[in-house]
């Protein structure tokens, strides 16, 4: 792509509205744009990475045998009222009244939903377990939206929801999924920690918010420092595997605010490992039981005759809400460097060009066209810019590697840099190279 | 997949509010289900049909140099005050309150909140044209819902806006998405035929409706029969190349009623090449100049420092609603056949199992590893249902090829079955070859 085509609005300025630094950045970078208040339009850079991020979700949940669908982001109240919801969830749901007067609601989640479409669709306990999920725009309705898409009113989320036939079934499917979300953050590049949450009346140690580190994040967080040095890699998805995982985790402590007690914390953690921070909540997985099952009447029969209500739990990652995290994660010193895997472009071109000389652009659009040919995704700097503008630009924008051509680079060796890392002179073949490894590890 | 696994509830018995094919068979092979009048779930299966149309109608849209983002469901009254036509929608547009009593809606269609961002991004000429798209759900209110997802409420649709200086340079992306189109249906399977349409007070030639064939269609078409073997094939992506294609279109009458003039058809249209049919519309492009950049302000600096309000054309097609469609044109004698490059699975693995006889299953699961690890995406059935149980299920999920490990099938070679097509005896590996080079014209 020519950056001089590319629909993207950049501001100079950091708009006075914009509180933290995900927000700041995805206004001046031209990611998003507010069209009234709490909701946002995805410009055509903020849209590629959240669809980056959407598909490394996507194919996680696909790896535990998770199964995709798309419920509507209209609702109709009637289901709610059978759950006893509709009442209880309070002004954050956004009611609608159709034309002939039939209240709906704008999904603010679907637990609801998801069991009206199993109750009518599954009869045997044959047919469970069964994980299904999707990916659909949520509305919430905010009083006072705010911190850009990480706390708006309409936002993307993935859901996913487990069916099983006991309390001790359901932990394998909890547990699945407990290890799809390590695998999932960790290819976005983030160090997320699962940390236990409240249970409600359940009980149970099925319940566990994941969290990033994150200065500017809302939840303050008291954990053994040592639970950032798990390493999932050396686990798989057997049963077995996943269990021991578990344990490795929940041998630390870490939690956030609502459950932490200083007298804990100070006893099960050792002063030199003690981290008190703060952090982003991206994920969260919970177990319920039959809470919905039951007064919605989703049961299956078992080989007996007899009929047991399922068991559910619900898992969510907000997609919208973790390009603002990784950006708060990411962020430093004014210079943004993406992930690899959700950047939106693989490589930035950058040639410094002189009035009437156009030698360096004509070098940088042959670059241009052989790493396209390559299937390299590579974003052109054919403006007539200054070098240092130019970086400034690119600063905002955080595709981590670029070619520069300038001053440094010869006929054929270029200068290739990493963003907050060496600078290199490398020749064409050399750089491909260096692109598509990078990109085979993601 | 497994049949065993995959979530499919399908329907013995055709629900007897479904009028049309489409919605009868979606019904039945489980693609959906209604959570409330007119408003569908997309189960995996259909939902994995919509998501592949909607990938080749995103691939064409970039392919022309369109620029995908996404805009948002919910948008505040006040652009469509702007534009004046927040009064004139009527009772189709789904108005709602927010609870601080803000007047929003559930988009209908994206002209102002388009119109809006443009003009917010792009101040100079040397900007533009420029094409942006997104494909997002939409929602009208309908009075009526009927025909499963062909008249629904919640739609998903692909909608697209160019942006030009100029009504001759306007011409010219419009005459790109009309080549974008008819590539877009011919990789859908369809041959969809470009109508002459309304073009309201602006007049010109610059409006077409996409048609395509189909004896439950709600338009009726009258057209010169030349006119579907015209071979877009022979033409490229050049202006030139574009202009020819629309010149060989506009040579062949084809309207649908509200053109419809009888004079005329007799007169330019051999009585032996007359067709008179019915049809169901896919797309529509339109070119409306500057009825929203006008009243919402939406101008560029010219070079002489004089402002222009931008010229606009809106592109749209109903991913959703091509679902329904093709169904309509290729579900016939109760036998659906998804063109390959929609079809859930590339290919239907189904073994004849007899009880307590488990050599057939074990033979299937070998080769539907082998299928798995040459990226051919099988589904096997798995359960232990006769034989024509089996093949009366596949007649509704629409897979074209069939694998069937039965009697015909010795220790390696294998009953190889194109849906309303010959049936081979085949090996494995010719049974892969054959199956990967079609994916490939896809």
């Amino acid at each position: 792509m020519h950056i001089s085509k590319l629909f993207i609005p950049l501001l100079k300025e950091t708009p006075s509205e914009a509180k933290i630094k995900s927000h700041q950045l995805m206004l001046r970078a031209g990611m998003i744009k507010q069209s009234s208040t709490g909701i946002y339009s995805w410009l055509p850079l903020g849209f590629k990475i959240m669809k980056k991020i959407e598909q490394i979700v996507r194919e996680e949940q696909d790896k535990i045998g998770a199964q995709e669908l798309l419920m509507p982001t209209i609702q109709s109240a009637e289901i709610w009222k059978e759950s006893g919801r509709y009442e209880d969830y309070g002004e954050e749901m956004l009611r609608i009244k159709d034309r002939q007067g039939k209240e709906l609601l704008y999904g603010p989640t679907n637990e609801e939903l998801i069991t009206e479409i199993f109750r009518a669709s599954i009869k045997s306990y044959k047919s469970l377990p069964q994980i299904l999920y999707h990916i659909q725009w949520k509305f919430r309705d905010e009083l006072r939206p705010r911190f850009g898409v990480m706390r708006c009113k309409e936002f993307f989320m993935k859901d996913a929801y487990s069916f099983d036939l006991s309390d001790e079934k359901a932990k394998i499917s909890y547990n699945k999924m407990f290890f799809a979300y390590l695998n999932t953050f960790k290819r976005l590049g983030l160090t997320a920690i699962p940390m236990a949450a409240e249970t409600g009346p359940i009980g149970g140690d099925l319940s566990h918010e994941f969290v990033i580190l994150a200065d500017t994040g809302e939840s303050k967080i008291y954990s053994d420092k040592r639970i950032f040095d798990i390493d999932i890699t050396s686990h798989n998805d057997s049963e077995k595997s996943i269990k021991d995982l578990r344990k490795k985790y929940d041998e630390y402590y870490a939690v956030t605010d609502d459950k932490f007690r200083k007298e804990d914390f100070e006893k099960k953690v050792k002063k030199e490992n003690q981290l008190m921070t703060k952090g982003i909540e991206v994920g969260h997985i919970f177990y319920f039981g039959d809470k919905y099952s039951k007064p919605l009447k989703c049961s299956v029969d078992l080989q007996d005759g007899k009929k047991i209500d399922v068991k559910m739990g619900s898992y969510g990652i907000g997609v919208s809400r973790l390009v603002g995290a990784i950006i708060e994660a990411k962020f430093n010193n004014n210079i943004m460097k993406w992930p690899e895997s959700v950047s939106p472009f693989d490589v930035a071109l950058i040639p410094s060009l002189q009035k009437n000389d156009k030698s360096n652009l004509l070098k940088a659009e042959k670059i241009y066209k052989s790493l396209k040919e390559s299937n390299i995704d590579v974003l052109i700097d054919d403006t007539d810019e200054h070098l240092s503008a130019k970086f400034k630009k690119f600063d905002l924008i955080g595709i981590p590697y670029q070619i520069i051509i300038g001053t440094k680079s010869t006929n054929d060796k270029f200068e290739f840099k990493e963003v907050n890392g060496k600078t290199e002179t490398l020749s064409l073949s050399e750089i491909k190279d260096k692109l598509l490894k990078k990109r085979n590890l993601n």
